[in-house]
């Protein structure tokens, strides 16, 4: 058997599917807020949604394109801070979208257990960065659902991937 | 090269360790809560962490099981909705971390890719089953964190995963 037929316990493009799937329900939760709610509301001293958004918008498409380069640039989010708008957030995480795209093309299956430091700072297995980066986007996505019920807001159903 | 030895974009065991990570996480977060506010305290109409937790108990080791067994028993929430002390709740959480390494070593490689229909109703590849486990855990948790800011409580770290 060779090893582009060995059995996987997720293959590279599903993990993908699934990582962009995540990104497709923030994208709805980011929606979902008041354009003013958006930059000002947060509970017991966090941060609002918009920032935990810049946040992720510096991890995953950078971040991505970091390990695909191998280049350790420094963790970076004054660009995604400046952005004050939902729209232009919302544009800003389509643009994600399509460079995470890009640049998973360029991942190996052999490549995810490689140790690389990313930011300069997080020396993991590539495979241990990523599913971080998808961890972080579902917590703070999670705490951005508790945002939307205080303010009597229904948020997206969890499983709505697509 | 065989299957053994073909490069895994993520292996079995270590996604076991990843989530057993996350569980463990949880843990730290279950025991941040006060006593009472464990069971009372909520944002906007959610259900309190007890219940949250209650969830993740009836999906994790019982799903799981369901999956090495092959049997599609129906979701049943009401033996941990039976618990009444946090350290109640800790010692079923512990419980739980056990069964989950038993249950985890029946799993093959091969086994991940295939479909099953999980407590009789979701039907999917037992990887993406999984990884609805491990993602509702780390959304309701987050949600467990705006709940401990709110009460002036500092969560863990999010990297604490030991």
């Amino acid at each position: 058997m060779d090893t582009l037929t060995a059995p996987q316990v997720i293959t590279s493009e599903n993990l993908l599917k699934h990582w962009q799937g995540h990104r497709a329900l923030t994208r709805r939760v980011i929606e979902a807020f008041p354009e003013k709610e958006f930059f000002t509301f947060a509970i017991g001293g966090m941060r609002p949604f918009s920032q935990l958004t810049a946040e992720l918008l510096s991890i995953g498409a950078p971040a991505l394109k970091g390990i695909v380069t191998r280049e350790e640039g420094a963790y970076n989010e004054a660009d995604a801070a400046k952005l004050t708008t939902k729209a232009e957030f919302l544009a800003k995480w389509d643009e994600a979208t399509a460079q995470i795209n890009t640049s998973w093309k360029q991942l190996k299956t052999e490549d995810f257990s490689e140790t690389f430091n990313l930011f300069g700072q997080y020396e993991f297995p590539i495979i241990e960065n990523i599913l971080y980066f998808i961890d972080n986007e579902v917590h703070h996505r999670g705490q951005g659902y508790v945002y939307l019920r205080a303010l009597g807001i229904e948020p997206p159903f969890f499983w709505e991937r697509y």
